[in-house]
This record gives C-alpha cells, sequence and structure tokens, in this order.
C-alpha cells in the first residue's frame, strides 16, 4: 500500500471523540490554520451534481462563549447543561457546519426527477465534511467533539448566518488534557463477491 | 501546517468523479487491497454512540456483471440504459455501501429520547464512509465513479445480504482512461467570528 494511502487511513484511524480538552490552541496552530483545512474540505467534497450547498463558520472568544450560553440556557434539568458548559468552557472555539438549503430547492426545481435525491445527498456530503474536518484538526494536534445542539446553536446564532442555512453540528475544539480511550468494535467484514 | 494534515487535504482534493475506466486494476493493486482499505473506513468512521450501522461488500466479475444487468434491466428507456451499462463493462468491480437498519431500531429504542437523531447521524456517516472510500481508491491510482441505482441494486442481491441492509450506493472502480476536467467552483468563504 502507498505511504500516502497508509497515511490517509491512519489519519481517519486517529480521529476520536475527546471530551477533556483546555480553551487552547496547540503550539503553532492558529484559528487562520483551521479555516484554511476546513476551507479546502469543504471545496473537495463532492456533491450531488456540484451543486456545493455545504457551508461552515469558526467560532471563538466572545462569540463562542454566546452561543453556548444561549444553548445552555435553552436546556431544561441540570444533568443536560453540562455538556455545553464544557464546550463553552473548555473548547477555544467550534467550528459550525451548514447545508444551504436554497441550493437544494433549486436543484430539486431544475432537476425534478431527481428531486428526492438531493436531501439525501446532502445528508450524506455534510457528513463527510464534518468527519473529515473533525480528522483534519486531529492530524494539527487538536483534540475535538462533536455536538448536535442544532436548534438551539440555530436560535442563538440569529442573522449571523443566513435564514437559509441550517445547523448539522459543531465540531469543539481545543488542546487535548487526556487522550482517548480503548474503542470497541463489532465483527464487521467487508466480503468480496465475484 | 504538517505533512500528515497536507497529504490529508491533497488526498481528499485529488478524488474526481471519473467515469472513463476500463474494467482492469492498475499494477500492484488486488481486490483485497480494496477490501483492506474500505474495511480500515468503516471500522474508524463514527457512528452515534458507537452504533456501528455501516456495511459493505465488494463484487467483481460475474456478481458485479449479474447486479449491473439487473439494474439495466429495471431502467425503461436506452438513455437510462447508458451509465449502469459503462458500470458493468467500464467498471472492474464496485463497492456497495449500506446501512444495518436493525442496529438503528435498536438503538432508537434503547434511547428514546433521541430516537430521531438515529436516521441523520447514520446519513452523516454512510457519507463520510462512501466519499472517504473513494478518496482512499484514488490514492492507490484507481479511477472512480459513485452512483445511486439503490432500489435496483437491493432488489438484484437478493439474499446476498441480509434483508436489514439498505442499499445507500455503488462506487464504480477501474483502471483511469481520461483523467477529470476542470470543475468549478463557488466563492464559499469560512468565516471566522471572535
Amino acid at each position: 500500500m502507498s505511504t500516502t494511502t497508509q497515511t490517509y487511513l491512519n489519519a481517519i484511524a486517529n480521529r476520536r471523540t475527546i471530551y477533556n480538552l483546555t480553551d487552547a490552541l496547540p503550539q503553532n496552530v492558529s484559528v487562520s490554520d483551521i479555516q484554511a483545512v476546513v476551507q479546502s474540505i469543504i471545496k473537495n467534497t463532492p456533491t450531488a451534481l456540484n451543486s456545493q450547498e455545504n457551508r461552515a463558520i469558526i467560532v471563538t472568544g466572545n462569540t463562542h462563549k454566546k452561543i453556548w450560553n444561549s444553548v445552555i440556557n435553552a436546556i431544561p434539568g441540570e444533568n443536560g447543561k453540562k455538556r455545553p458548559t464544557s464546550a463553552r468552557d473548555e473548547a477555544y472555539g467550534c467550528v459550525i457546519f451548514f447545508t444551504e438549503q436554497n441550493t437544494i430547492k433549486k436543484f430539486q426545481k431544475d432537476y425534478p426527477a431527481a428531486a428526492s435525491a438531493f436531501p439525501v445527498a446532502a445528508s450524506a456530503t455534510t457528513g463527510a465534511v464534518q468527519i473529515n474536518s473533525w480528522t483534519a484538526l486531529e492530524t494539527m494536534g487538536l483534540g475535538c467533539h462533536l455536538q448536535h445542539y442544532n436548534d438551539a446553536v440555530r436560535a442563538a446564532l440569529g442573522d449571523l448566518v443566513p435564514e437559509s442555512w441550517t445547523v448539522n453540528s459543531q465540531l469543539c475544539f481545543g488542546s487535548q488534557v487526556i487522550p482517548a480511550g480503548d474503542k470497541t468494535f463489532i465483527d464487521n467484514p467487508v466480503n468480496i463477491y465475484n
């Protein structure tokens, strides 16, 4: 197997959920670096008929804290507030991923025979963007966890992004304190049929 | 940026739709190599609560031809038969991606408060598996295109795979004849808010 293929597979295997973060960036990593990486992934991840409906923003500092405060306030009960409180206080920032719904509607109108396929394809492409951004950030030495407080985050964003951008997830990032533990895997062979 | 991060981003950027294929594998690539790569990606792509609902098989030879013959026969009109005919005759084989629905149902039952989240997460994780398998195969020198003849392929598979495996896509692979042309991109900045 080529070195490139192996490096690619290793990057995917090294991506893990890291909840224990401090709100700092590793040495030699800037928010601009994170921006460039997410930008490259969004640009080059395929979309149905090159529809390009993936969107993202990066929030840090006060904006990050304001958004997570809104999420914390939107959740009833102390137990449910723990994770967004950790996101607010222990993550340096987060990447918020969106799907631009007007694009989906336009392609559904332009290609009515494939109308039902565009939302399915949009779910697949945002999945690749989210998970690959996570992987890329881990190759940069960051720790990350992916959250889905989508309704509360959408409400907190207000008019910071267009109304047509629906929220898919929040990739919280910072410096890793404790590495991930072991992960269990089912037996899941990929069989070949000739 | 580290070499690993750059290699990872380059792999993603080099993945393209290649329709002009011959039904051969590049030198030094075997079906077992493809199997190992897809296996690694399925194993290491995250799923909600580690639910592990991604499945895949690889078909080549007679099985590949039989499945695409069924698809060709299921499609009315000569024009619609062109792409599956090309898949049958010009691809060496394909990776078929599935979601195991009994797993989703079990997690929905075990975590009723998050029931609606599992199908959404399943769409995201299969997207990453499909697109990253495509990327990995391109790092191995293969050309690929991703098809979605899901109903016809599911019917053609019969009891080769369990009934609970729903088909997401078919990644057709072979040797590249003509490289991809230029691709156009919208202006899609990832803004930072502090």
